[in-house]
């Protein structure tokens, strides 16, 4: 079967398309024939080496929908043929506030979606969203996994709360964005690009402010928006703290990343405002099931960048690791 | 009647005392006969300029227990002569989350509890647990409210959990260590102090180290302890990013002050292991009202450092801010 490989880090480059035997399927599994794929930052960490206990060759990719081609044994189905989208966390555990020590994410160390076929346990196999294209479907496990616990799970959205989505653009950020359009939030969104602030607004955010501009974003954000009731962030550092000063009295901050580095904040507004701080990492099945109930009931399309072959992979991991993207780059795997 | 009157900031050297009017009790107001009173952070904080909003003359104080001397109109009781306790928080609203803009704390603005009289609202004046002595129930309200809060209502401590109390001594964490030894928690604290340590020890606490002889506390907290599902600060700045390096996977941390100033904290365990930070300051009348209930159910007794005359406040509110207390500072108001 063709899959895209890395046998070295070294960054994007390094990604090589090539013909690899096909997984078989191990009790308890279920072999996916992979339509479509899409990347994550994840992706190109590891291709650059940053990322940890990264072992090579090896097939990355976390996002994947198809159709289901095989099963192993004690497993009774979805039969071979049915439509899938697979859920990316593995061996998440018996616990909904935090994964279990040996959970990992698909695509590192086991082999991931990037190839034709990939082996999965069965439980993480769902059907996929009756109105969604494979190519949508694709572009949702992921960061609309992350969104979706960060969203609700964790920060706990209300209908009609104020939203403030730092970095908007990146996969997560444009799902946080589609989930609060749906709870009639106001939103506000940052960005050090006009262009994807631009899409923010078509997409229905209320307030955008350019960070690289205004390095002061804050205080634009406060006096056209106020404080706001939740704030979701990836970035850490100085956009944490911005972050956690917008927060009204009694608000949330939600934090998955922290690509920006450590953060130093203020004690006080902290405390004294009662304000809770909120930690989140991928989501449990039960994150998943209810994000995979949301697009249903809601119809919910996940926003895709563009759709490329696997032969463009470097191409569309650059684009990735510029943050040129608005929403997912999906890969179409013939 | 006589009172402890502040009429210039200076230090604790500015309390003096002074013959001033009672005060009588507005409508919904009712008066108290302050039998002992108590000293916090917050009275030596104003009597030194160190607090936002200071008018002066006043009589501070926010911790107080008598007996009920006169009711305003429309308040229906209880009867004159009833032993009770104040809840210092004025104003506190309808939002159990958080309180409202208005809240204040009893001993600025309003006249406070470092006097023979005070005049509160109604709705703060409770029952004295009648397990409590009147010198007792005077060192509970403030910090054992904001221990209450931190430890149950935003840290949700369970059975038999394990909690990091950083800095014992001080009236708060004694009484974090109280609720937390009732909970039947394993608890490691730390402090500068040996004799403290010692203190804690003798109070219940299974790990105790000098963090002013161990400036890396926190390996050693591990390595005796293992990491902690709880960890409850007031400190900020390096305790606070050390706790937060502490707590396990889905675990929780509190803060309730910053005297150490900002904190520089990593943004990768508070995501990656789905943490979550919960601020809070003083109590919610709920959080009074169960707090009260956990004292009679289970006959807590709040740990008294010395019971000073009116006389000795100045030595008394010394000791506070030089923290060689262990427990509360408790005044005598005769």
């Amino acid at each position: 079967m063709k899959a895209i490989r890395l046998h070295e880090t070294g960054g994007p480059e390094k990604f090589v398309v090539e013909d690899i035997p096909k997984p078989a399927a191990a009790p308890g599994e279920i072999v996916v024939r992979v339509r479509f794929a899409a990347l994550n930052h994840r992706d190109v960490f590891i291709s650059q080496g940053l990322y940890p206990g990264i072992a090579l060759p090896r097939t990355l990719g976390s996002d994947g929908a198809g159709e289901v081609a095989a099963l192993g044994a004690n497993v009774a189905g979805p039969p071979v043929g049915t439509p899938v989208v697979i859920d990316p966390t593995i061996g998440w555990g018996n616990d909904p506030e935090v994964w279990s020590a040996g959970a990992t994410i698909l695509g590192m160390p086991r082999d991931g979606t990037f190839a034709q076929y990939v082996a999965v346990p069965a439980e993480n196999v769902h059907a996929k969203p009756a109105h969604l294209t494979y190519e949508a479907a694709a572009a949702m496990p992921l960061a609309g996994l992350t969104a979706y616990r960060a969203t609700f799970t964790r920060g706990k959205l209300k209908s009609g709360e104020s939203v403030l989505i730092t970095g908007i653009g990146g996969g997560v950020q444009t799902f946080v964005l589609l989930y609060a359009k749906h709870m009639g939030a106001r939103i506000a969104v940052t960005s050090g690009s006009d262009d994807k602030l631009a899409r923010a607004r078509a997409l229905g955010a209320d307030v955008a402010v350019n960070y690289a501009t205004s390095p002061n974003w804050q205080k634009e954000v406060r006096s056209a928006f106020g404080s706001v009731d939740l704030a979701i962030d990836s970035a850490g550092g100085d956009a944490f703290a911005k972050a956690l000063g917008l927060v009204r009295p009694g608000g949330r901050v939600v934090t998955y990343g922290g690509t920006s580095g450590d953060a130093t904040i203020r004690m006080f507004p902290l405390f004294w405002n009662h304000l809770s701080v909120y930690g989140t990492s991928m989501g449990s099945p039960w994150d998943f099931r209810a994000m995979l109930a949301l697009f249903e009931s809601a119809g919910l399309q996940p926003v895709v960048d563009r759709v490329c072959s696997m032969d463009e992979v470097v191409e569309a991991a650059r684009r990735m690791n510029q943050a040129n993207q608005f929403g997912k780059i999906v890969l179409a795997i013939d």
